[in-house]
This record gives structure tokens, sequence and C-alpha cells, in this order.
């Protein structure tokens, strides 16, 4: 696919003024960048926000990172942006954490050996040991680290070492992992832990959702994938999807009509934030 | 259309156990009935409920109304039946409740026109004059009832009162009417009242559901028809659609996306209702 | 809605090549335009087609129209565009095409009494007399012209006439008009007809897709918006959305679900035409 | 799931008159069958063809298989019913044909794995041998049967030689099998070979499916399972499903896109089908 095929990525927050566009565009062209894709987003017409995420090919641009840095600092500083750089041949390296579930972490791994999905897998992590046989079959290293409610904390600090020190990732991924990440955790990748929680959120926040689901006799189930911050369930929102159901549907039919919704909406989130299209604004997102 | 032209449907629900099918069937069979359509449900395989709708042509059926609820009496208590018998050649008599905003009553209105509605329309009730001159071109008595929320009790008294001796009604279909409905009200029409919620619920449950999407970030929408029960929003849902949005969408859009959903929304649940195609357990809707 | 009101947009395609952003940013730029929504689509990486929506406020915009297409002209020529500019102040003009079936007129009527259609009605033209009692309604003139198969193309050129002469219109809308558009006509309003068909076009081309649909035994069941062209159901598709169904719908209910695909589909078609977001390559559409 | 768990389902066609739910009912009652679901349909009001599926129990009833045929057969007579009987404990054998795709044939494997599909799968069959590892995995025998366009009908003879001799199936899954089947092949096997064709049908029936969706530049793209009979891509369609799609997909995006919706309705018909859900009619299915 070409779109993502030797492209450089800028991703682009400011308050909004005239001549942002054709600041950022002409500093492109006069590199000799051909833009790709450009997309822009204000929150206000009058005093808002000024969103950016432009994509230009890499080969005949004449600077190299830290010469693009430095030649765009100045620009950035003139409109007070918030910015970033991203090399489509620089793969993000993930790591998928799971629990006993397998049906998220199967989608993924089909979808990264296909080549659907542009990334590293570093490594699985679980809290069990029920899914270590699947990732032998691809080849990835499983770390079984058993967390415990009452330690929880102590737990989890121990995969942070983990991370910080062995496997360094840009991105974790929550497919399935049913223990609630701790303060630290979060903290330390921001806005680089994707989780799939499987309601249509805010509908059914926090635990069994389908149960729930079934009880409230509700005609649509869904499943939400959202960026994992300190508040439970309450990060912002990457991609959402549903499906309809009956009376017909026990609580068993919701789970597997919803595993389908769950995997669709968890890779399509991932696809997302590794081709560098979400940008934060508030507690919500800019999907580009 | 052949399935609406004078059925009988009998609407049963009861303990399930075996032969309940067989005693129907062979009942309807031995007075001539010819089915047209039987669907059945049971909650559970040992000891649940068990749900029948059965429908039949009227024209070779040997047994008058009278007749036919004396003979089918003994069936019903052998097997402890909640059941009812409906003619679809007796149209129910509908109220239609707005308040300002006129999508799902001018939609409801086109749709009776057109015949797509079974029903008969008795009368518009609403809380302002705004929507008097669109009843006026359908021929239909709009009356306008204040609602003041100092005395919202006695001004829907005052609503009771005019439905119980002026104008009968089966149904009340609140299209927007931006009124909580009082106590009395809701106990006057148990199951009989359908309110259309602009949230898929139980998200957003309550006030300015398309502001708070807006405010969470969600990338769907939705409404929600349920009947009006004695606790806000909580009623039995009979039907459900969502639409996707995104970051670009304001309030405003979700607003313009949310009305094209609602309408088709309110408009299903009062087809399923019109058609007798609803049976309630708990506070669940079975949809056949 | 802070995004229609006030705006001028340029729609452009030329030959890719480096440079386009930049020097479109910079002509609005320099002329006191803030950009508030820009969309960029190249139809190959090397050697393709280059499209732009670029829409900014005109209150601070210095130039007027005449202006604005004098100095815009040699950036136009540099880059070879096709190009063209419109204000969202002046309203397109719209003639509605029926025959008998009235759901999409009193769809679109109701969306532009409302406001979400941002179009000035002048006229409804049909071949019947059937629908001259809804337009009294909304005080808009209603024309009957009765078309013969036999003498079609002259039946047509007295339409044609009557737009050129009395009504001038931007746009014509067929709304179920149960006519094909002879050459003549097609010619004389190239991309300003929209037709909805009944069915999810490429399948069911032609006459009765609800009944094809049924013989067939499809699932789904759709509509299709797309512009007029000399070819009959091939023009450039602006939208289609579609429904399920299943063995039970007889070709009626197919038709009632239908009907709901139809009205939606055409509204959003006219929707995107009248904000100026679709552009044409080849007979395809691009829609921003 | 209690559903699928030791119950018999009768699948019956005959012409509709009164008497037959009755007849029905009343037999399985007679012999201690508790009905858990039951569905039926009538093509036409007067003188149609009646469809039902009926499902009971199987631990309370008092007739084994042969006992339940031949106590059956004066009904079906009196009736002139095509009929057949299935047990939920005896699972259906299938083989699954590939060509280089694997995202249909993972699927199902891991819905086969994880217990969605309560199917026996006897090997897997391909004209390559590029997935031979994948079925490894997985323990299931793989055979390679080369195909070649100019003696492709001795080529698949000796496919249905080996079927019948050596690896008895009820049931075969074209899980993206890019070869035509021959007439003796699909005689072989009536109503038990389910294909995924690439695109809602009958648009682009035949080959390329979506890259004749880019060129007609449609905004849905879809898949169809359905039988496979003696006309390509003519058979009865099962299921169907489509997802959106812009301006912006190119052919590999279209194909990406349509991986996701191919392996859902082809996992879904297939789902249908062992449950014995699906009847025949005319070129259509009724799917209860």
């Amino acid at each position: 696919m070409y779109q993502n095929d030797g492209l450089i990525t800028l991703l682009i927050s400011c308050p909004d003024q005239p001549g942002i566009v054709a600041a950022v565009s002409h500093f492109i062209f006069e590199h000799q960048g051909n833009i790709v894709h450009s997309d822009q987003h204000s929150t206000d017409r009058h005093g808002g926000t000024f969103f950016m995420r432009v994509s230009f090919a890499e080969d005949s641009f004449t600077l190299q990172e830290a010469d693009l840095v430095r030649a765009f600092r100045p620009i950035a500083e003139t409109f007070r942006m918030h910015w970033s750089v991203h090399y489509s041949r620089l793969r993000k390296r993930a790591a998928i954490f799971v629990s006993k579930l397998d049906h998220c972490l199967t989608d993924l791994l089909w979808r990264w050996k296909s080549g659907e999905l542009a990334i590293d897998i570093s490594c699985i992590i679980s809290n069990h040991r029920h899914l270590e046989h699947i990732t032998q079959m691809y080849a990835i290293p499983y770390y079984h680290f058993p967390v415990q409610r009452e330690h929880r904390r102590d737990d989890q600090q121990r995969i942070l070492d983990f991370l910080a020190n062995r496997v360094e990732v840009d991105l974790i991924i929550l497919a399935r992992y049913m223990q609630i990440l701790e303060l630290p955790f979060v903290q330390a990748y921001p806005h680089q832990i994707i989780n799939i929680h499987h309601s249509f959120l805010p509908a059914f926040v926090g635990a069994n959702p389908y149960e729930r689901a079934f009880e409230r006799g509700v005609k649509i189930i869904g499943a939400t994938a959202h960026y994992v911050t300190e508040e439970l369930d309450e990060g912002p929102i990457i991609a959402q999807a549903v499906i309809h159901c009956t009376h017909r549907d026990t609580v068993e039919d919701l789970m597997r009509k919803g595993r389908d919704v769950e995997r669709r909406v968890l890779a399509e989130a991932v696809r997302l934030h590794v081709e560098d299209r979400v940008l934060m604004y508030k507690n919500k997102t800019i999907v580009f």
C-alpha cells in the first residue's frame, strides 16, 4: 500500500489562527516533500484549537530527521504548536497483554502475520499460562506475570520494570486483559495503552457488561476501544462498533456476537494508532 | 399485505411445559383456523417461562370473539396462561404527545397517511402550540395542555381526565414529548406508552444526551424506543438503532443525525406494538 | 452551524505535483482567509490526479468574487487546475421531479423546511397530478408536464424550455421520477441531476429492483443516489446505504423498508452536493 | 449453550393447509418431546408452500431415530411433506477447500477450536501447498489436489473419489477456493457446498469483484455466502453483509475491509447450516 510506504507524518495541534496550513505546507514544499494526505480540524471557528495531520513522501524530502526537527522548530514556536514527527518505516513495538480469552489475541496475531498491522510484536504478557501455546506458534516470547489483587501494585511494578529494562515497547494492547492497571502503570505509558471494553461505552461501564446487557434487555451490544487513563473505562474513545441482538440471545450468544465486534474494533483502533491517525483533545480523540 | 389482513393473534405466556404448542395449534385447527405465523420462545430450557404469538386467518375461523374466549379458557387455565386476543381489523387508537420538535410527529403522520402504520390517530396533545399547523394539514385534533413543573401532577391529571372522558385511546406515543410523566399517568396506561429516548440506552440516561455524547467523544450515537414505566428511562426496550459519528460532528450535527435515527426507531417500535408483536418479561421485551 | 455560514469553498482538481497545497493555502492566507476545512486526495502517488476542497471564512477575506477569480487564475494556470469557487450564502436553486410516490419528496420538503437542507426549492415538476396537494402545503409551485413514451423527447424538451425561460435552477433532484431522461436533458445539466435508484447499484440495474431482489432472495436491499449521465443507472455514485431483509419480507415489505433507505440516501446525497463536497473523477465521485 | 445440546430438529416443507402445526406438535407431545424452538413460514396465504423447523429435547423423547421415522411417516404422507430429522449430537463432518488466501480458513479454524462451530473438520483440501503449515498447527489432514484448467473435470473427479472412499463428509466449505466446481462435483453434494463470494451478489458476479467495485466507485462493498449450484454465483443466498468505503480506499483497502466481511459472513452461513436452520425454496433460502 503506497499510503504507508516511506511516509513522514506530522501531527500538530495549536491555537487556531490564519496561516498554519500555509506555513506547514510551504515548509514541506520547500524541502521537496510531496503531500500525500492532509487533514485539518478546528474545534471552533473562533478561538478554538487547530489539529493537523499531514503525510508526505520521505524519498524526495531533503531533510534528515534531526534537520527536520531543527528546521521546523521556528514554525512550531510561532504557532505555539504541540507537534510530533513519525516515520512509517519505523514500526511501533507492541506488547500484547492477555488473560484467558484468546479471540482478540489470535485476531491481532493473524492481522500482524498477514501484514495488515504494521507493528512489531515484542512480547505477549499474561497473568495466566492459558494462551502460551498460541504464541509459540508465532514464535513470540510469552511472559507470565501473575497478578494478585492484594499486591497488584507490586505485581504490576514487576511488569513495568521488565518492560523498562528488557523489552522496550511503544504501545501496550490490552487484548481482554482482565486486570485494572495501577496508576504508575498508566502514567508510564500515556496514550500508549489501548484497551478493548466489551460494551458500547458509556453503557455498562465496569464489569460483566454482557450479563448486564442481557439483564437490561438492550437490542444492541457493542465494543469500545479506548486509551487507558487514570479513570477506569473513561479514557478517550478511539473506535466503537455495535451489533444487533434479540430476546433469543442468551448471555452466551451475546458473548459470541461480542467476540466478533471486540476483535474488529480493537484491531481498527490499533491500526489507527499505528498509522499515527489519532490526536487527543480534552478527553476525546481526533481520528484522521 | 396479507399478513395484517383479517388476522386473529393470540399472545400467550405461561410456565414452560410440554404440550402447549400442541394444545394451542389443535384449538386453532379444530375451529378451522389456518396458522399464518407462529413464534415461540422459552426463557430457559428447564422451568422457564414460555411465550407464544400465533396468528391465524379470521375468515375461515368458526368462532366469534366471545366464543373464542370461552372456548379457549380451559386451555389457558390448564397451562396457567396470561393471554390476550387481538383482531387486526380493530385498529388501535393512538394519541401522539409532542412538545416543540416535529421530526418524529411528521414522520409518524406520513407513515400513517401512507398506510404503513395501521392505527387510528385520535389526537395530538402538546404542552406547546408550536406544531398546531402541522396537524391541521392532516385534519387531526390538536389539544394544547400546558404543563408546569410546579403543578405537573395536576396538569397531567387534566390530560388523563380528557383521555378518559373525551378521546379513548389504546396507545400513547411520546414523540419527543419533553415532560416526565407522573406516576398516575404511567399507571393508567401500563405498557401502552411508548417513548423515544435520544440515546442508545442505558448510555446517557436522562437529559441532554447529545450534548453528553459530544462531551464524552463517543463514535456512535443512537436512539431507544421503550415502554414508559415508573422508573425514568428504565422501561422495557422495544427497538434501538445507532449511527456513526466522528470528531467533525458538532452537537448540532449529532442532533441532525439523531433525528433520522429517532424517527426510524420510534416508527419501528410503534409498528411492532401495533402488530401485537411485543410481549413483556421482567423488564424486557420479547419481540416476535 | 458555523460550517456553512459565510464560507467560500474552492474545489480543485489537477495533475498531482508538489506545492499545490502550499500555493493554495498561501493564497488564502495572504488575503486574510482563515481555513475552516481542507481536504485533499490523490488518485495515485506518482503521476495521479490531485483533488482539493478548501473552505475559508468569507468575512475576513479581502477579495470580492471577481477579484478572487482574477487573483487565483495564475495559480490555477501554473498547476493546470480545473477549479470552481462557491459561496455558501448563495443557495442552490433546486427543482424536484416526482411521479406518484411521495416518500422522497415529503422527506426533502421536511428537511428543507426544518433548515437541514440549505437550498431554495424553485418548483416541483411531475408527469402526474397525484402529489399536487402536498406541495400546496409548502407553497411551492407545482407544474404538471405529462410525458408519453412515444414522444418523450418532445415532452421533455418542453420541460427544458420551461426551466431555461421561467425557473432557473442549479440542481434537479429526481425524487422517484419514473421517466428516463433523454440525452438533451442530461446534457443540459451535467452533474446537476441527482437520481435515487432503489437498489444497491450495480445490483438490479433497471426496472423493478425490489421484485428482482425478492426473486433472487438477497438478504440485503439498498438504495443508491447518483448523478444522471447518458448511461442509464451508470452515473457516478454519491451515496449508498442498505438494510437487512429475510425470507419473511414480501415484495411489499421490501418496498416499505426500501422507502426508509431511499429517502435517507437521497437526502444525504443532496446535502453533500449542496455543500459542494462532491468532485468527479472518471465516472466516480470524490466525496469530501 | 442449551439450544444445541441434545436436540432433535425436524425440517419440513409441504403444501400449506390447516392442521400442519397441530399435527406435528401433537406428535412431539405424545412422545414426551418438549419443544424448544419452532418456526414456520408460508410463502403465500392461499395455496403456498409451508415451511417448518421445530426443535425438541432428545432426553425426554421416547422414540429412537428409526422409530421416530416410522411413526412420523404417516403424518408426512398426509401432508405430502419433504422432511428430514437431525440430531444435534451428530456433528456434521466438513471438508474445507482453500487456495492461497488464509483469512477465511484461519477464522473457521479458530471458531471451530473455540467451540463456536459445532462441526468436525475432516480435512483441508487445496489446489496449492501454501497453507499447509496452518493446518498442521491444528492437526487436521491437509490434502493437495492440483487442478489445471485444461483437465479440471478429471482433477476434480480425483477429489470426488477421494471424498467418496477415504474421508466421508456432509459439508464442503469453499473458503476462498478459487476454482469453479464442475457439474459432477456440484451434483454430488446438493445444498451441501457453501461458497463465499467477495461481493454483495448479484453485484459483481464473477471474477475480481473488488477491482470492479473500485472501478465502479461504489460506496459499499460486501460478501455473500451461498450454496453452490450449477449456475456460477447464482445459488441460494444464505447470508450477506456489507461495509462502507470511500474514494480513499484503494483496491487493497477494499480487499482488507472485505476480508473482515467475508470471514464473518462465511462463518455465519456455516453456523446456520450446521444448526439446520436453512431450508430451500425455489432458488432461495428460508433461514430460521
